[in-house]
């Protein structure tokens, strides 16, 4: 569940501008202000089924986009290459080695890789 | 133009699944194909000023969604911030300083950096 809370937090994030003005209050009430279906059905006087059919239907909504664009996943992995070449760095910090020249041959190597990112 | 056609390619890249199959169709003849609006009409068997008229719409809907979402700004300035870090380790290796701590040093800012964009 919290692994879906995630990626749907996520997809919010980058298409929630293209859901409609009442899924999107849906979905933040659900997902963002952890209120129940209930508490939503009485906040927004609707019924139940209601709120989960808006919310399932915002849910689909999402993922479809997502199957169609992949933007989410390449933003993360964007994301996951620069945490890497922050890893790499960690390294350079952490070895004992005293020798510039070595130390430079590890930076030229992390620009390789960056490069490949760019 | 040539900046308009280089956002252009940018935008279809990313939201080009959500335009119609025709007007990806003239989209990718006019701006990839390098094609003009007489031959793609002849191509297509449509008159000058629909093929005008669909590519102009594709646009609007291209820029609409950026508009909506900036997802293409939110990509393209990671990918600055990339390319910014690359540059930051090419001064270090460029630079003559051969003491082991004093790089290091260098590493640290690039890594404060970094874990800004992260």
């Amino acid at each position: 569940m919290y692994e879906k809370i995630v990626q749907i937090a996520l997809l919010f994030d980058f298409y929630g501008q293209l859901l409609t003005e009442k899924q999107i209050e849906i979905i933040d009430m659900y997902y963002n202000n952890d209120l129940s279906l209930s508490e939503i059905s009485e906040q927004l006087g609707i019924s139940r089924q209601g709120v989960y059919d808006t919310l399932k239907r915002a849910e689909k909504t999402l993922f479809d986009y997502e199957e169609k664009l992949s933007l989410v996943n390449r933003f993360v992995q964007q994301k996951e290459g620069l945490a890497s070449v922050n890893e790499m760095l960690d390294k350079v910090l952490e070895t004992n080695e005293n020798d510039a020249a070595s130390i430079k041959n590890k930076i030229a190597d992390i620009k390789t890789y960056i490069e490949k990112l760019i």
